[in-house]
């Protein structure tokens, strides 16, 4: 159930490998002070750009009332700015199509990967560090009333970043737009197809698409039907009806008065009850005195290897918005796994979300997978205190899983960071009435409660939108 | 128009007049460094409590990209920790029925104000400072499913509070809950009598019901009509069908699918537009250093005698958590206005909001009434320089003038902090299409993002429970 299966679509292929091609990029691994624009604050050590902006590397104490290890230090990566993810759609002969991007990031462990039309830190689209212009911008800059779509803001990877966010966007094109070199236009249901691949749709991609799975506007509202024939030899099992299944899911329980029904509010209460304990509480402290990690000139790694490292990262290219530059990365330890077990229940599809605490979470806690974690980390623990759920993901039985595929984290600043995504039918051993922090809800409260903002996080809603790529795949 | 009508019911008054002369309470302004308990922190002069936990007076720097005023530093109340406003409703004969409290608060100008069931910091409820345990609390710590109607985390004063946020809650009561001494139980619809009353609702109580105002759960879902006859000598006016204008305002607009019509989407993207502009920057400073303010053992106050003052007060009292204590609390300079401007569009009633931008916020933006702002702020300034359609506000004629009442902000950290709460129509001279800023929406949109949590501000959900109590009015 690997996700190394075919394209859907030759000609399409091709063009990606020949951006891929095209991007030549090198990207070196160095130490951090040979960083050309960075340094270390002689005061706390922390990793700052010369002209400000982008990003720095500070350290952060973390205090855990709830959590198997009350407080700990970690770095972090602090990027207060919001970007913009802005993905361009229009429809053509009633199907709904996506201006994609080959993008390449020093990160990808493949160079280029499918990106949203404009994927974008302010720093980068105002143009403080040089550099030319955002292609596209325009339309999300200043988008006409009546084309906006999805615009939201999301959080990111609440373990490496301290309270950041982009700014989530689907926008209608009117009128033509050309394609312009790098940029293509293709149909929803193709690029739902290449989320079945392993590390080709990137992680803004997903989170866009997951804005997307809960918003039925006038326009791009009816998302066509996916065509038959696929979940052959690629990332997802069907067959049996699962897509459609999917599909009838993510359709709302029909309240017809537009209020929420009783089943939603219980569940915002459930996360409201678990923000309202503020099971963390975090003090930025100075990168060089982050207990247990080593900080060094060379690069930051934790004392027993575990977690992950910032290494320095020289990258020299001709298609990005400047011909090189150097930064810090974040490496993870080890691929991670973030998974969804589900359950069909009174005809509909249940997915079993956790409360989730990270420490650079701006509310510290949002909706998150059933599992998430990287099981290295646990390698030297006892199976008692491995997460909750994690071997009943890994040791399914194929049958059992619907989706298994690899997909990256954000390249531009995390280097080969991997999470295996399962979507996996939960066995008899789960209960239906979870342990206190699990919940089980349906596609549709989730997408609900995704296109609210800074409810859901950023693995979950990846996983959202490769449920939502499984939707109406039929035999 | 001044709320200063009659009660709705005498033994209603006479009970609560009864509970107001038993809380015999003793309210005296002191110097700050006779307060028992608290000190100014050597290093910083930040105001703290003994022993940690209810809150602290600090310093706060701000950066403006977009107000009048570039910059500039101010003392400000940081308690990061969520309470419960909690209100416990039950049906009795088809009507919702509400226990509310008459609850004496230091600040309060007079007394004694309705406040909703519970009403407790998290220090008071887990009882770190001793004291008395906080009734009914247990229908909120662990509220039954099913019986959740609201539940979700809301934003308090931005200019005045760092961060503050408590957990707005609703639940049903089931089965028999006595009134204990200084509780009682009362309909909705004489509750949203009260509110046009002067000073008699209190702040806490406001918030709660903006929540209610947008959720229709089964139970208490079916918010009774209000009884006809009320609008004469209060802080109401009808007589002409308003009320029935507002509670049709209220309905949503249909969408059968129950997804987002294009003009939430709108609204939404429009306030995540502000927020992604990030237009404040705020950075915690000590106490002392705060530029503009005399920060002695005496008072902390502006040096031109505006905004606000911090000032001690020594509480003597038999009713509450403890019988006496001493805290810092926060007086505002004049009496604030917030006002909605309202217009009837397609047969609906919208108001006016702004993209309210506070430093205290943690989102920095959150909607807010059209006008917001202590007009003696500004008494220095040319006209130009006031802010935009107060003058529309405080000089519209009576017949224009829908609801006028002076009420209470928190007095448990605000001393005599009064605001003129107006709903105005506009004239003709109010924009159609208004400066960027700010945005017709219906009361159905505001309610629904209202129930969303941190996207309207605590002066726009009065106004929003201010315009519930309208609803239903009829001559």
């Amino acid at each position: 159930m690997a996700g190394g299966g075919d394209w859907p679509d030759g000609e399409l292929q091709r063009w990606f490998r020949e951006q891929a091609r095209a991007a030549r990029t090198e990207v070196r691994v160095v130490p951090l002070d040979a960083l050309r624009g960075w340094h270390a604050d002689p005061g706390t050590g922390d990793l700052r750009h010369r002209g400000g902006g982008f990003f720095t590397v500070t350290g952060l104490a973390v205090g855990s009332e709830t959590g198997p290890v009350p407080r700990w230090e970690q770095p972090i990566i602090s990027q207060p700015e919001i970007g913009v993810l802005g993905l361009l759609v229009r429809r053509r002969a009633g199907r709904v199509e996506c201006l994609i991007q080959a993008k390449m990031e020093p990160g990808n462990i493949n160079g280029v990967q499918i990106s949203p039309t404009v994927q974008a830190t302010r720093s980068n689209y105002t143009r403080v560090h040089g550099g030319r212009a955002t292609p596209y911008l325009e339309h999300f800059a200043t988008a006409r009333p009546g084309t906006v779509v999805v615009d939201v803001l999301q959080s990111e990877q609440g373990s490496w970043f301290l309270g950041k966010r982009n700014r989530n966007m689907v926008v209608e094109a009117r009128g033509p737009v050309e394609e312009r070199d790098g940029f293509r236009w293709v149909r929803l249901d193709v690029l739902h197809r290449l989320m079945r691949l392993d590390n080709v749709v990137n992680m803004d991609t997903r989170t866009v698409l997951s804005c997307l799975a809960s918003v039925s506007p006038p326009g791009p509202a009816a998302l066509p039907a996916r065509p038959a024939g696929h979940g052959e030899g690629n990332g997802a099992r069907d067959g049996d009806g699962f897509g459609a299944l999917v599909t009838a899911s993510f359709a709302p329980p029909g309240r017809p008065d537009g209020r929420p029904d009783e089943t939603e509010i219980e569940l915002l209460s459930w996360l409201t009850a678990h923000r309202s304990r503020q099971p963390m509480t975090v003090r930025p402290i100075p990168g060089r005195t982050v207990r247990d990690w080593s900080w060094t000139g060379d690069e930051i790694s934790h004392r027993d290897g575990r977690h992950f490292s910032i290494v320095g990262v020289e990258v020299r290219t001709g298609v990005r918005e400047v011909d090189g530059w150097d930064q810090p990365m974040l490496v993870p330890r080890g691929r991670g796994v973030a998974a969804f077990l589900v359950r069909v229940v009174g005809g509909v599809l249940h997915v079993l979300v956790r409360a989730a605490a990270q420490p650079g979470l701006r509310d510290a806690v949002e909706i998150g997978p059933t599992v998430q974690c990287r099981p290295e980390n646990y390698a030297h623990l006892p199976a008692a205190d491995r997460p909750r759920f994690l071997d009943e993901v890994l040791s399914a039985p194929p049958e059992r899983v619907r989706y298994d595929c690899v997909l990256s984290e954000e390249g531009g600043r995390f280097y080969h960071a991997e999470n295996r995504y399962l979507v996996v039918e939960a066995g008899d051993g789960v209960p239906d009435d979870p342990p206190e922090d699990f919940r089980w809800t349906t596609l549709h409260r989730l997408a609900a409660l995704t296109r609210q903002g800074h409810n859901v996080n950023v693995e979950a809603r990846s996983l959202l939108a490769c449920l939502h790529a499984l939707s109406g795949a039929t035999p």
